[in-house]
């Protein structure tokens, strides 16, 4: 039985689950693909602490070029994370023509472009199903699976800790920071939570998951982000009373031929399946122009989810190398000569239903005066809470809009925001009515 | 550019779709696979009927030799439906050295083996995702993207018009033959709706799945199949009472080192993620021993969606073709000669809760009869329902058990059903309280 030798580059929490992985599904490998895959080599810095997997003496190094140098690995798996080293490796890697796989969303939308197009004239794979979406196949859906539908529209809820932490807020209730804290005692969120609540993991991989739908080269700072940071209890009880749901979205749609790429916590129809999604579970809506609305579910992360999408890059490289050719697919799926650079929509030419409160001082006269400047702005009112009456005190008045434009929206608040009777900043979120062609 | 000749047997409304589709999607396919796929045959009986899409003059014939004979031609794509015709076509079109695409779900269920072999002994490539769950890539999950994990379970709502009968009587309340009818008329069921409602459609997909998930060659027939043909509005109302909806599901479990494979009416949780499966959708819960839950989700059926798979699979034997190679991936992704005749566990050794309605004379003492024969046959009860008293008349009477043999119920049923006070034969059906291994 042919022997495809393996480097894990690596060894965390990740990295221990691939090994275990590769150990577990010995004979599944063998059986399905009719091949040994032999890891080889692990370099981590760390060689002495205890990871709960057995190695063999001698199978772990400090010294990343044993693995990059050495003629007979054929596939480097790359989970250091980070950019600068990981690219280093990875580039390196190419170079002696190996493949690679990698579960590196960070560094794969920051200089994903040079690396594919590296690996492309070098005749090598990349593999990246671990860098969205964990175990779930949505990379290979993109690529594959939907092949031959232009893509209408993506939405993601691709962040299990900002998702856990909605969740919380809805289900059992409470602030945004109490809640943080739990999450990070029990493990699903890191102790620096800033990639996860300010929404940048989740642009990491929507650049991703637009650069394989639209063939382009996007990276994530090109993405409007915004995190869950802002989002507090009141307006978890108000999404609720309006029928809605607040989510971390990524979205992407193809909107009168532009791309719209944008992430922000977002009202959703509580009766959508998407709004069904909880906890730390991940998933992927996407139409399709003839599948229409596919969605794909499941473990976003997590040791051993995570391992599942990197062994089955490392098999799908093996199915390559066994028939002894590379680049079948292209990394983004687009012949590396039709990617092309795109300018993505501003956010301030968004059109969609909003919902805004403003915290107003409660006397007569005052839903007028706003609802009259938001008329001025063409914004209509769809409808208005407005509660606990407290004369003179400081109330809440939401109110939720039909379709308007972000431009005008900014406009009308912030001529709003400058009145006598409005104490804060006015906040405002984002609804998708609709997710999706047919949903 | 190359030039890849596709073949078309079968102009139905599938074969239309994927006419449309490789017109709709000639520019996106060059970009993404550098390939021009040239349609340049179709084979149907009937060569008058419009069919809204439009081809050039000569591509139709009656005469399937025109494709099979053509050495030009490089893929074929089966859309005739059928078993005998469609079987003859395909191993013809596999000796003349072609790869074959196909939807045929009745076909791969029943002979599915023959044509699997014959195709690696030729060298040529078969693709059948659209024979399971329509535009949703399960097949592609199953064979590639949760390629390294075992398959613990597999629970499929893969019969839209099934999916559909059911969804009507939960929201809309009504009998299921008047629903059968609406559906009929609505185009969502066939004139002869035996496959769908009988569930031996969902039999023939789930075979499919089974022979992936566990390189196994089983057919339709062995699997247990029950459809919704039995299923009343009393037992609708009576699921929805104790928390439940009743779908139709496929299921597939490894149990103790065997395969337990069934489809059936089931109840399952309301607020599980499959009972939000609704109308004509499909989902498919798979539970893999690394990746934990995945869910997959979409339309299961239908033109385009149908056509989205079919498609998929000629551009992913096309990406082959490029490369010279073909049988990169097996058939059931695994090799061939790991393919293995399994048995499967027999009904009676089923061991799930159970919702049983009897229809006893309303008299004292009636509910300790029952449950004394339920106790003999070491089966607990979990909950009793009993409504509208109405002394010496005929009422229901529900039950629900904790875990129980299904050899022991209907020997209890058996007993029960013997009793004077039991006018109708007792109705029984299966509850499935967890889908998946972590739901």
């Amino acid at each position: 039985m042919e022997r495809i030798n393996v480097g894990l580059i690596g060894f965390g929490t990740i990295g221990s689950g691939v090994v275990k992985l590769l150990e577990d599904s010995r004979g599944i490998i063998r059986e399905r693909v009719g091949a040994e895959i032999v890891l080889k080599k692990i370099a981590d810095k760390d060689t002495e602490r205890d990871r709960g997997v057995e190695i063999e003496s001698g199978l772990l190094t400090q010294d990343v070029s044993e693995i990059i140098d050495d003629p007979e690995i054929a596939i480097v798996i790359e989970l250091v994370g980070g950019v600068d080293a990981a690219r280093k490796f990875i580039l390196k890697a190419i170079e002696k023509g190996k493949s690679v796989v990698t579960a590196n969303k960070a560094l794969l939308s920051a200089c994903g472009g040079e690396i594919f197009e590296k690996a492309v004239k070098s005749g090598v794979d990349v593999g990246f199903e671990a860098s969205v979406g964990g175990g779930i196949p949505v990379i290979k859906a993109l690529k594959e699976g939907l092949v031959a539908n232009r893509i209408n529209s993506i939405y993601g809820i691709i962040n299990g800790t900002a998702n856990y932490i909605l969740s919380e807020m809805t289900h059992e209730g409470g602030r945004f920071e109490d809640i943080l804290k739990k999450a990070q005692k029990k493990g699903y969120a890191e102790a620096d939570p800033t990639y996860d609540v300010e929404g940048i993991d989740t642009a990491h991989k929507l650049a991703i998951m637009i650069n394989i739908a639209y063939g382009a080269s996007i990276k994530y700072e090109d993405i409007y982000t915004e995190g869950i940071n802002g989002v507090t209890s009141l307006d978890i009880a108000f999404a609720k009373e309006f029928g809605y749901r607040i989510k971390l979205l990524a979205i992407a749609k193809e909107v009168n031929g532009r791309i719209e790429a944008r992430v922000h916590p977002t009202m959703i129809p509580a009766d959508s399946m998407l709004a069904a999604v909880e906890g730390v579970y991940n998933a992927v809506h996407i139409s399709g122009s003839a599948v229409g609305s596919v969605i794909l579910y499941g473990k976003g992360a997590g040791m051993m989810p995570t391992a599942s999408a990197v062994v089955a890059d490392v098999i799908d490289i093996c199915r390559n190398i066994k028939k002894g050719i590379s680049g079948r697919v292209s990394p983004l799926s687009y012949l590396q000569e039709n990617i092309s650079s795109i300018d993505l929509r501003e956010i301030e030419d968004l059109e969609v239903p909003y919902y805004i409160r403003f915290s107003a001082i409660d006397k007569p006269g005052v839903l007028s005066k706003i609802s009259g400047v938001l008329g001025n702005h063409n914004i209509s009112i769809s409808s208005v809470i407005q509660k606990d009456r407290k004369i003179g005190e400081v109330v809440p008045v939401v109110i939720v809009t039909h379709q308007a434009k972000e431009r005008e929206l900014l406009a009308a608040l912030n001529d709003i925001d400058k009145m006598d009777v409005i104490l804060e900043k006015t906040k405002y979120l984002r609804i998708e009515e609709k997710l999706g062609s047919d949903s």
